[in-house]
């Protein structure tokens, strides 16, 4: 799409990062900005041996660069393969086809398979600046894309990434819609699936709006960044595995649209459909367990959103050739009592353990995920599976084999706690009625969830529990003074986080 | 709505311009960094003599900056008033509430006059990322939003900027809609109604999607870039001036969007809406013509469309008390000869002085619209506009109020030529049937228009033009050869751009 020029510039290494999008600095009085007439926030093709990117301008007014020279950021430099030293071209770029389809679609017309297939992979191609995802995410935000333009976006995103191939005939795997904190079965439900001999190869992903993803959790306690060729060995090991799939690039796209989506703090319920199941698609995935907890502040609020969900799920995974089962649960609250990726890894250690003071309602969640799975694979008689999945966790088999799934990804550790905390004590008696997941999980993320991992909420105060003026409601955790200072300030603006009564 | 933090930092100044938004460098170990855990594509708040500003976070990962020093981009700089070796102090943003609007409205809610005051403001104030500008001016895109968002959008707006008040009762103004390439006919229409005697101070913008606007084509005769004060003062000597909207601020919030939807090629009616009477309300007009010229490959492209902004532009006029008359004209093909600022202001001289060659549809058109605005003064008998318009034009008393405007802006220059030219010849005989508007456009954009202001197309094949083989059709400039391969290259792959049978 893009024809190389004929102005060589030499790379600069300032070492400038810039997260997910590429940049590209050029000097205000360069002769490639006065003679091909680039202003800033224009977009760049930058050449090396016939691989290319496309790159945001921006000026330097200063002697940082020479006439002749140029500087990418650090995430330009990786993408392209070039080093401090190396010589580019730099050429317009062209308008980008497939955003037609993108300002269509906030024209609010439908848009079909092929459309998804070129937007994604010019996303994929990093073709669209975050302005340009920015604009993508947000007319297909909320429920706004219908269930032939989810499908359409799922075999793009399927398309775009790579795909992972098994000996096996069956493949399970799961997935919880999320929204609900604590909420950390999956390393619980993937030990007692593969204890039980079953293939499980679980490619989680990192929080999008919450305070942790179960990739984020993972990471306090092993390595999750495997290559698909080390993925295929701990599989091949121990039957199950639990790694970030951003790392395998089983959907590239998604990556680059949830960090923007991250940005605004938006979720959109055709993306995620399509997020999660081109995952499993990419995975290999033949028969998928899909977990949407609803409650009042729960990431789905009411039945009817769940059953539009469900529907979806459904209906993509029919598309895609899936076998799809799923369950609508309690969401009212949050499941065990850490809030944050080393809080929630410690709720999940103490299942496995079978600890005297585990958290109940997580390893009652787990039991019955587990059961359902062991359900779809057919393989046992009917209405065992609570028990089988039940003893394979009491008899510890599940902590045995979660510790040697951590091994084989490259060693177990123990999650740490952080170095800051503050406690936050009832100033009521009575029971209490309900409490405020967002605000509860706002807390958290203030706190430095996800990306400080220690940081997040220990929550004591599940509902129905008798409370005594004085008792330890929650504790908040930070890695740094200024973040817990950050937390305390939005907590002592808050009315109705735990309504005791 | 942020609490300022306790880290100091010296401002290093690296002169790394970012365009519309601010951008803060910090070192990735550097104390602030690690103890409040900021990531990329964070957005932080910087403090200076109770000054603040919203940054967006990049990482320094080499020598740049030393522990203690963070740089921020110049118009950050700019903007919070700071220079070289000055201390700021940098907090966490807290979230800006005003985007849950944006959320609602990404999700189909209508929202309320309240949002779009709490959105404009956050907007004008620096607080929204170029990602949150591109998400709100997504959701607002085509015609998304209703008559009472329009009204709220449009007070909102002008709210945020400044406003100008006259000791006049009578102030006209008017605004074409646009998407017609070469349409140039404010400068004329402004001179003939000033030298009529009646009050227009026009404040225009640039170019949007379009490869010149008003204020562009203006500023390759005179300065546009007047206060308000000093716009009085052109206003008080000759009753009409041209400026540039964005330099004086009438609406803020506007120019911000219009750079997000310039990158992302887009228009939203609505906005469009608000945008131009938010203008004409805070400019202080109490008439206003609007033109809206419809065409098949116009920027209106059907009559209901036009219909429907008739009808946006009236209801929205009666809201915020403003007396306007909408006239949809035709906009079947360019009007004069040039495409790009400086083509165009000399088809606008052309008319002015009355030369032999002058485009006589450019002529035409600022006659019926300066009449138009002549009957809505209500100063004239009925019938006799026409004449009066014409007469004033045609008898060098507009051309020497041109240059009296010109002048008293600062003074008069005579529009360029750019150095680099492409003839187009006719590879057939017979009429031109249509021309492809667009396409003409993106080339003169290709070639370096609006920016480079001397590049564009001259335009010489109107319909119903009888031609010969080898007739020249066109003729590209450019002010850079590289720019110029770039419109031939563009050109090259192009079908029916102008139709001859």
């Amino acid at each position: 799409m893009n024809k190389p020029h004929f102005h060589k510039l030499k790379i600069i290494d300032l070492g400038i990062g810039t997260y997910h999008e590429s940049n590209i600095f050029l000097r205000a009085d360069s002769h490639v900005v006065t003679s091909e007439g680039f202003a800033a926030l224009t977009r760049v093709v930058v050449h090396k041996n016939g691989n290319k990117i496309v790159a945001t301008l921006n000026i330097i007014h200063s002697d940082l660069l020479k006439d002749g020279e140029t500087s990418l950021s650090q995430e330009a430099m990786e993408r392209l393969g070039v080093n401090h030293g190396d010589t580019v071209t730099i050429s317009h770029l062209q308008p980008i086809e497939s955003l037609k389809y993108v300002r269509a679609k906030m024209y609010k017309q439908e848009l079909n398979d092929h459309a998804f297939k070129a937007i994604i992979n010019d996303v994929v191609a990093g073709y669209y600046s975050n302005i340009e995802i920015a604009a993508l995410v947000s007319c297909c935000a909320g429920n706004n894309l219908s269930v032939n333009e989810i499908i359409g976006l799922t075999k793009a995103m399927i398309g775009a990434g790579s795909k992972m191939s098994w000996n096996k005939k069956m493949i399970l795997d799961k997935h919880c819609v999320g929204g609900l904190p604590g909420n950390r079965t999956t390393p619980i439900v993937v030990s007692i699936i593969a204890a039980a001999g079953l293939t499980i190869p679980k490619t989680s992903s990192r929080a999008i709006t919450s305070p942790a993803g179960t990739a984020d959790t993972m990471e306090t306690m092993t390595n999750v960044n495997l290559t698909i060729e080390q993925i295929k060995q701990v599989i091949e090991k121990e039957g199950g595995c639990i790694v970030w799939g951003g790392a395998v690039k089983l959907s590239p796209a998604d990556d680059l649209l949830i960090a923007v989506e991250k940005s605004l703090d938006i979720d959109s319920e055709g993306q995620m459909v399509a997020s999660v199941l081109s995952k499993k698609a990419a995975a290999g995935s033949t028969h998928v367990l899909i977990d949407i907890p609803v409650g009042p502040t729960a990431k789905v609020r009411s039945q009817e959103e769940a059953l539009r969900l469900q529907y979806y799920f459904n209906a993509v995974s029919q598309a895609i050739g899936i076998q799809t089962e799923v369950i609508i649960t309690d969401g009212t609250q949050p499941v065990g009592r850490g809030i944050g990726p080393s809080l929630e890894a410690m709720d999940v250690l103490a299942v496995l353990k079978n600890a005297i003071d585990a958290p109940a309602d997580l390893k009652e969640r787990a039991i019955s995920l587990s059961a359902a799975l062991l359900k779809m694979s057919g393989n046992y008689a009917d209405g065992t599976e609570t028990l089988i999945a039940r003893s394979t966790l009491e008899s510890g088999e599940a902590y045995k084999k979660f510790i040697a799934i951590c091994n084989a990804q490259g060693g177990f550790k123990e999650p740490k706690y952080a170095t800051y905390n503050h406690e936050v004590f009832s100033e009521k008696e009575g029971i209490v009625k309900s409490i405020d997941n967002r605000k509860l999980a706002r807390i958290a993320k203030l706190a430095g969830a996800p990306i400080s991992p220690s940081a997040g909420v220990l929550f004591l105060a599940p509902i129905g529990k008798q409370i005594k003026k004085g008792d330890l409601l929650f504790k908040i955790y930070s890695e740094s003074f200024g973040e817990l200072e950050y937390a305390k300030e939005y907590l002592n603006c808050l009315k109705e986080l735990i309504v005791v009564g």
